[in-house]
């Protein structure tokens, strides 16, 4: 491995007199002697310093913004503001360079998020998608140790299935056909035992059936995986690629589910927070910026790290739906009819404007919602004693909604099946489904947790488009 | 959360005199007495001293293999062998009963792999598959270890892509189309520009392109995600759906590439005897066993432990394509043409079997591949001076054969673009790829580390339809 010392691991030492190699991209060089070198392992640059009298000036020249460059020099103390350590340059090599006039991040004003969607492939490069990235990471990373400490294993469900029971013609096909020229049977079907998997197969929408196969012998899994819908959704919250994470407990009744949701956004949270100090400053900052554009009632009430902090310092407010319907035909916005979906009778399902005044006026914190209609509710939700609700729970978090959804699971086999004659769900088709309630069957929960709003919640950002490296949207498969 | 202790934790407790709920499935019931419980946190069971003389013969009658259980009871020191520990039931709930006439795995014979394969949704309550995906769980726990403590960034690259660039006809497609009624344009071609995406998309073959341009920001980037062939390949070593690891690092070359290759290797390798060494040790017994089927001379020279600490313990042995060209060429069997296709010439692709003489025979230990001829190596790969070769390197493990394909990649804008024309790689579909050559390009490189095929080598197990939870594979995606 060659000696170059990535600038974050240099900055933190805080060794002077030493001899060093960097290598990164220049993000800016003023008056032919101060190089800010980045090298993505932290937004802060270092500086190096430049003998331009005893330096040959084409390579000065070739010292542009974005330019790769590998420098040898001493580590001295700073005197400049806001750096402790700069590097008085030995020898410095420009390894790639970057014609200014071309290169799209170049521009003297500062570019928008939405034509940095354009050049996905360049916008790491800024600061801004630096610390969404390194952010993300951690947030990975964070949730892997959260379950890993608790003894779950991480189970690679399928992406590629065959059952789509709760599809509602969501998902993506998956095939091998030349499209141009699909098999059809003897009656003119598509046919579909000439296809790859000799069956018709989708793209998954939730690895949550598979899931709980493991949780029936495992105790305690959880999947970390792409997840798809073919939604023609084009907002600021949906993807048609995102990931999901989703935990499935043996033995967990709704409350467990609940605690396990709430300790686990914590957790991560607060890792989060330890970990990219100086990237969430700099996000929070960033929407400061933003938001000193809008008119004052629109800013947010809290700065990104106050939220943050809000958040973990508070416990979760927990409520039934009934007890959430109640709160907002009571509401003002209700009564004054502010609201565009009029809050009237029992069983209707929550929107997202709903979700927002419960979580930002009313309560102004992350809600717990449990207990909804069944009929608003998938299949194999546990069907609570009232006949009427199933043991479900949504997780609402402030400017972002659901962030979370799950349930305690229907363990109780003629109970299952029943839902699933009513809900005209082919039980044939999930056989091996049905037998985890035939063998063994046991109390279980668990949830889905929305890894992309969690990166917008932690982030700060407006829209889901910047919090993944290449979304996936329609009319959007580029890179 | 229920005061339920998990049985793992429990035994390594080592306290007794107090009281404990455990629940899980009984694996054993012997003498209406002694129940075996398993709760999937490791292959131990734990045995539950029923007190038969007072409790309701009903129960006792439920009490199954496979059956779901709650028990309370006092955790006391045990004379059985084998147990430390024991628990003297004083309440046992019946959660879930297991009817013995028709449970898969009541069987009295050990059930085949071939036929666990296809009840692979009960597969996880047996020893081999629990200990298989508890290390496959810490194999994947260490990769994201190693790659945190390195300030490596988790980059999710996409599934869905447009560029099929490596494709080959390989790709599965994705699309919304109705199959039955595919668009057409006014000229009969495929109407893509009326699906999802406007555009013809497939699922990933790599995620390596999309990591370069995070690489040529953060500098160290790794994937961890689901890819696809479509292949039709019906082989111990071919899944239609597998997880790959991909680094990518900037200023890295060959060298460096290989070092990370092979500190990652032995990481993950020591990480998982340390923390799975029960399910190691049970793996090896199991490994044994079976090959006491076989003929001597096919049994393997070391066992599944012993092979796993060889690796540690050993370099890998590094050489080039043109050298392992020469020792091929000299080699008995060649010679004796044992080999299906006969070591000649230099620049033909090297077979399953010359890899195997090379790792099994002639090195006995993992080797390092370098330097291949460009021709069988692809159009990114960073050329040679020497005009014929690539900075290619492939390692090769015992049993296993390719498991890490990487190389360093060609930076130079010139020399790729001449390349991909004489490939006829459309330049106008990667133009973001060939961006990062034109501004701040720099010596980088990576590697793909088969997830599977790391698993087969540590678990010892043959097939690698066994090492993933629910394998896919042509005619196949059941569950």
């Amino acid at each position: 491995m060659s000696q170059r010392i990535k600038i974050k691991a240099l900055l933190q030492s805080g060794e002077t007199g030493i001899d060093v190699t960097v290598k990164g991209w220049v993000r800016a060089f003023r008056q032919n002697r101060f190089i800010a070198l980045n090298d993505g392992s932290t937004n802060a640059t270092l500086q190096i310093v430049v003998d331009f009298e005893n330096t040959d000036p084409t390579l000065l020249k070739s010292i542009t913004v974005g330019a790769a460059i590998s420098v040898t020099g001493k580590l001295a103390a700073s005197l400049g503001q806001g750096q402790t350590v700069e590097v008085i340059a030995s020898t410095i090599e420009v390894l790639g360079d970057c014609d200014p006039d071309k290169y799209p991040l170049q521009l003297k004003n500062r570019p928008s998020l939405e034509y940095l969607r354009e050049i996905a492939h360049l916008r790491f490069r800024t600061n801004t998608f630096g610390a969404i990235f390194r952010v993300r990471n951690t947030l990975s990373f964070a949730i892997h140790k959260f379950f890993n400490e608790k003894g779950f294993v991480y189970l690679h469900t399928p992406v590629i299935t065959a059952s789509d029971a709760e599809g509602a013609g969501e998902a993506f096909h998956v095939t091998n056909f030349d499209l141009a020229n699909v098999p059809r049977t003897e009656s003119g079907e598509v046919d579909y035992s000439k296809d790859f998997f000799g069956r018709s197969t989708n793209l998954t929408v939730s690895g949550q059936l598979e899931g709980e196969l493991g949780a029936m012998a495992l105790s305690d899994i959880y999947t970390f995986g792409p997840t798809f819908r073919a939604e023609n959704s084009n907002t600021t919250r949906h993807l048609a690629e995102f990931w999901m994470i989703e935990p499935e407990m043996a033995f967990y009744e709704l409350k467990d589910n609940a605690d396990l949701a709430e300790e686990l956004l914590k957790y991560v949270i607060s890792y989060a927070l330890e970990q990219n100090q100086e990237d969430l400053q700099f996000l929070n900052q960033r929407l400061l910026d933003e938001e000193k554009q809008k008119p004052q009632n629109e800013r947010s009430e809290l700065a990104l790290l106050d939220k943050l902090q809000f958040c973990l310092a508070n416990d979760f407010e927990r409520l039934t739906y009934t007890e959430a319907i109640e709160i907002l035909r009571e509401s003002t916005p209700n009564k004054k009819k502010k609201f565009q979906f009029p809050v009237e009778g029992w069983g209707t399902d929550l929107q997202s404007e709903h979700e927002r005044y419960l979580v930002e006026k009313h309560f102004k914190k992350p809600v717990i919602l449990t207990d909804y209609p069944k009929e608003i509710k998938s299949f194999y939700m546990r069907q609570n004693d009232d006949g009427k609700t199933v043991a479900a729970m949504d997780i609402l978090f402030p400017g972002i909604g659901e962030i979370v959804g799950g349930s305690q699971r229907e363990e109780r086999l003629d109970k299952l099946e029943t839902r699933m004659d009513e809900l005209g769900i082919p039980k044939d088709e999930l056989w091996w489904y049905l037998d985890t309630r035939r063998f063994g069957s046991c109390p279980h929960a668990g949830f889905g947790l929305g890894f992309e709003r969690l990166v917008l919640f932690v982030t700060g950002m407006g829209n889901i488009r910047d919090v993944i490296p290449f979304p996936r949207f329609p009319k959007n498969a580029e890179f």
